[in-house]
C-alpha cells in the first residue's frame, strides 16, 4: 500500500463520517420481523491491515445477523470440499442483473442458479455441502474465517427466518423439481436459514475481508485458511455479484470485492492486504447498507483501492 | 510486471498455440451474411507492452470488422462528450445476465438499457452522441484510440449489417417508444451499424487495449487520449459486462478487462501496461472467439494477469 | 331471441344509462396525441337485430378512430385471402394474458405472435395481406363489412399514429428479425397504422357485429360477406382474445364475442342475430371503454346473451 | 339438439375411431412415476344426454387419476362456499398463455394466480377451502358431481404426487411468500395432491360434464347440484383456460367448455344437455389427451356443438 497509517486512519475516520451522514436515507429491512427491530441509526466500521493496524469506529462491536454475507463462507466451504469443478458444475458464475431472491432466470434461462451470491445459488451450494458437513461444521468454519470464536447462531433471527422464509422455501423446492438440488430440501434450507442467522460484528467481517485480501492466509498466525486459487474465485464473484443488482454500479464506483447482507453488514477485501467490515442496518433500495456503501466509496476513492485503478 | 520479455514472448507463443488448437471447436457467426464469409481457421494475436515490446502471431494483420468492440469506443466518446453523469443518467451499468441482443430486461425491468456493452445500451449511447458527433468524428476517434490511421468503414459489412439488422432496428424503436432515446432513431442506428463495420486487425485492438491499460496515455507519444477517471470506468464495465453472458465466467477464469465482438475480435487491457488483441472468427455459444478466450486463459494464468490475483 | 322488441329497447336504454354513469371513471387514451383530444364524456350506443329493429342512443353518430377493432377486419381479410391454414401457420390463436402491445412472449415463448387480436399478431396478419391487397382494398372491405360507405381514413389520426407508433415499429422489425414477417416492414406497418385510423361510428360497429352474429350474411341484402367457417373463427378469437388482458374477465362477466379499441369503440356479436356498437373514449386500465363494458354487462345479464348461459 | 339419437350414436362411434387412431401419436406423462405406468394405447369414451341416452366405448370403465380435472370441482366448491366475489378476489380469471405449471406471471405480473385452471390458481383456490372443508368433504362433493359413489383416493398416485410434486410445493410457498395464500401451505398442498389423485373413469367425467351442461341440475334426480350462476362461470373458464396453453386453439377448433388432466382424462360440457368423458393417457405436447382432443374435434364438427356456431 502506498499510504501511511496516518493517512489510513484519517481516511477511515472521514469515510465513517460520510457513511454515518447517509444512514438516515436508508430503511431497515422489514421482511424478516427480527431484522425490523434494528436501530436504523446504528453505524460501525472496522479496519485491519494485517500488519498490526486496526481501527474500530462507532457501533463496531454491535452484533447483528450475517445474512447474505454467509454466502461467501458457503462458497468457500464448497470450494474446499468439492473443488472448483465440483462446485461450478452445480451453480453458474454469471451476474444475473436480477434481485437477490429472483427466480425468473432459474425458471426461464437455466436450470442452474446464476451464481452463488444470490439466494437460489447459495441454497444450491448448501445442498452440495449438506450431506458432508453439519451446520456445526459450518459454524466452526465461519468462526475460523472470521477470526471470531464468539460467533453464535442467533436463535431469534433463525426462528424469524425459518418462519417467514417462504420464498426461500419455494426456491429450494423449485431446485428440487428441476433435479439439480444435491441434498434433501428441508435439510438444505434449514442449514441455509441457520447460516443467515450467524451473529457477527464489524470486526468479524473485517477479519474475513482481511483473510480474503491476504490471499487466504491469516496474517496473525501465518496459517493458510483458504487456498489461493479459491481466494481468487471468491474475490471475482464478490466483485461481479456481491452487491445484488447494484454490483455493476459498485464495481464502477467503489471497485473492490465485497459482499453485503440485509442485516446491514458489508465485508470488503481490497488489494492491501486490508479488510474492512461495516455495519449499518439502514438499507438502500437494493438491500445494501446505505452508509456502508457511501463510506466505502470515500475510502476507495481516497486511498485508490479500486481494482481497476492501475 | 514481474516477468521478463523472454517469458512474455514464450508465454504468448504458447497461448497462441493453445488458442489455435481450439479454433476448430467454434463456429463462424452466420446472422450477418458478410461475417459468414470469414475463414473459420484464421487465428491471430498481437501483444504490446508500451515499453517497446511487440509481438504479432498468426493472422495478426488480417482485417476484420470490429463489431461489439466498438462499444468500448462509443462509451469512451460519450464519457468525453457528456461526462460520467451525463452518460450514466441515460444508460445503466449493471451486467444483465442476458444475451447481447436481449430486450427482455428493457421491457420488463427498466426503461434504460442495463449497460453500454450490450446492443441496447450501445445504441442508446450512440444516441447521446449523434447530435454532436458525425460518424466521421467517431471514425477519427477510433483511429486515434487504436493507433491505426488505416481503419476504414468496411462497406460490404456495413450494408450487410444495415440490411439484416432488424433486431437492432427493433431495439432503437423500442428505446424511442420508451422516451429514452436521445436522437433520431434512423440516424442513431445508422451510426451504430457503421461503428460495427470498422475494419481493424489484432494490432489495432492490442493498441486500444494498451491505451486502456496504460491509464489512457499513448505510451509512444506520451499524449493522454482518455481521462484517467474514464479509463477506470471502461475497465470496470469491460470486466463485468464485456464478454456477453460469459462475462462472469471470464471474470473468474481470465480476470482481465476485455471486450469481444462477433467478428472474432477480442481486446484485453490487463494490468501492465499491456495490450492484447486477438482475432479468431470461430465463436463459442456466447458469441466470443473460441480461440481467443482459450489463449487469454493461458496467458492470464501463466503471467498472473488476473485482476484479483493479488 | 326470447325477448320482445319492447324488452330489447327498454334494456338497451337501461344499459346505455348504466354505461353513461360509468364514463366519468375512465380516462381518455393519451399515448397517441390525436386520441387525447376526445371528449371524455361522450357516450353512444347502437343496436341492430337484423329484422328491422335499430336503436341509436347518445353519441351514436359521432365518428372516431376504429383502432384495434380493425384487427377483426384484418383477420377476416386474411381468412378470405389465405384461408384458415394459410393464416394460422403464421400467427397463433392463444390468448396471451399480456397487454395488447406486449412483446415478451414473442421474444421468449414463440417466434409467432400469440393471436391476431394483439398488436404483434395483427401486424403479422397485415403482412400476410400486404403483397396482395392495398390499403384501398382493405378500406373497401371495411366499408362493406360495416355497411358504411362513409368510412374514411382519418388523416390526423393516421399521422399521429405513424409519428408516435414507435413501439409498433419495434414490433414489425422484431417480427422481421425472427424471419416470420411475410412482407416489407415499412409497407406492413403503414397499412396497419392506416387500418387503425379508419373513421367509424357506433352504427358502423353495430353493423359489423350484426354480420358476424348473423353468420356472415348481410341480413338487409341477403348477401354472404364472410364464410360461415370464418365467422366461427372470428367469434371464438373475439371471445378469448378480444378485450386485451381483460378478455377472461369479460368472457365470464359478459360472455359475448367482442373487440375493443383504444379509440373508445366496442363491437359485440352475441347470439341473436344482434349487433351492438358502442362508443365511449374514457377507458379503463386495460384499454377498454369503461362505459361500453358496463353497458354490455347490463345488456348481457338482462337479455341472457352470455354464450355459456344455456 | 337438432340431431337424432341415431346420428348421435353413429357420430360418437366415428369420433371414438378417429381418437383411437391418434393415440399412437401421443406420449404418456412421465413426470409422476405412477402416471408413467398407464397403457399408452388405452382409449375410452362415454356420452350422456340426460334424457336416457348413454354410450360407453372402449376403455370407458377403466379407472385413472383425475389430475387437473379436479380443478373444476375445486372451483365449484369455492363458488359454493365463498361465492363469486369471495373466490375471485383471491384468484384472477385470465388465460395466461403459459403452461399449466408456470410461475412466470405469478412472479412478474401479479401476486394472484391468473386463473383457477392452472396449478397455481387451483392451489390458491384450495387454500380458500382448506380451513372449512376437509379432503373427505371434497371427495364427497366429487362423488356427487360425478354421480359416482365409487370415486376413491388412489393411494399409489397420491404418494407419487406428494413425493415428486416439488414444483407444486414451490408454488404453494411462493403464494405464501406473497401473502396471498389463505391457509397453511402444507395442509393446502396435501389436499391439492389428494384431489389430483381421485380415481375416476370416462363415465364419471361424462356425468360431471352433463351436470355442467344441464345448468347444474342432475337430470336423473332433478336435484340442483350447482347454482346456475356458478355453472356459467365454470363453463366460461373451462372454455378460455381449460386446455392449458392449447385452450385458444381448442376454443377455435372444438369450441366447447372442457377440462383436461395429465392422467389422460377430458371432460366436455357442450350445449345440449350433453356430457362427454374421455380417457386416453397418450398426451400431446400441451399435456392434453391426443386421442380425446381429436375425438372431440370430430364430434363437435359433425354435431355442430361449437359454442360459436350459431
Amino acid at each position: 500500500m502506498e499510504f501511511s497509517r496516518e493517512k489510513l486512519k484519517k481516511t477511515a475516520e472521514e469515510a465513517f463520517a460520510v457513511g454515518k451522514d447517509h444512514v438516515s436515507l436508508g430503511h431497515v429491512a422489514e421482511y424478516i420481523p427480527e431484522l425490523a427491530k434494528a436501530d436504523p441509526n446504528a453505524f460501525g466500521m472496522y479496519l485491519l491491515d494485517g500488519e498490526g493496524f486496526s481501527l474500530g469506529l462507532g457501533d463496531h462491536e454491535k452484533r447483528f445477523s450475517i445474512q447474505s454475507i454467509s454466502k461467501v463462507i458457503i462458497l468457500a466451504a464448497s470450494l474446499m470440499l468439492r473443488g472448483f469443478d465440483g462446485t461450478f458444475s452445480h451453480v453458474m458464475m454469471e451476474p444475473s442483473g436480477d434481485s437477490f431472491n429472483s427466480i425468473l432466470k432459474l425458471d426461464t434461462r437455466s436450470n442452474l442458479p446464476f451464481n452463488p451470491m444470490i439466494n437460489a445459488g447459495a441454497i444450491q451450494t448448501v445442498s452440495l455441502l449438506a450431506d458432508s458437513m453439519s451446520f456445526e461444521d459450518l459454524l466452526e468454519l465461519s468462526r475460523r474465517l472470521c477470526l471470531d470464536p464468539e460467533i453464535i447462531l442467533d436463535e431469534a433471527v433463525y426462528h424469524s427466518e425459518s418462519e417467514t422464509g417462504d420464498r426461500n422455501r419455494a426456491i429450494v423446492y423449485l431446485l428440487k423439481s428441476k433435479g439439480v438440488l444435491m441434498s434433501d430440501p428441508e435439510k438444505t434450507i434449514d442449514i441455509y436459514f441457520k447460516m443467515c442467522s450467524l451473529s457477527v460484528n464489524a470486526k468479524s467481517l473485517a477479519s474475513l475481508g482481511l483473510i480474503i485480501s491476504n490471499n487466504g492466509i491469516d496474517p496473525f498466525s501465518g496459517k493458510r485458511l483458504i487456498a489461493a486459487d479459491h481466494v481468487r474465485v471468491l474475490r471475482s464473484l464478490m466483485f461481479t455479484c456481491g452487491m445484488y443488482d447494484y454490483s455493476g454500479k459498485f464495481g464502477v464506483r467503489v471497485g473492490v470485492p465485497a459482499k453485503s447482507g440485509v442485516g446491514g453488514g458489508l465485508v470488503c477485501a481490497p488489494r492491501g492486504p486490508m479488510g474492512v467490515g461495516l455495519y449499518g442496518p439502514a438499507l438502500d433500495a437494493f438491500g445494501n447498507s446505505k452508509g456502508a456503501v457511501k463510506a466505502m466509496e470515500h475510502l476507495s476513492r481516497t486511498l485508490r483501492l479500486h481494482a481497476f485503478d492501475y
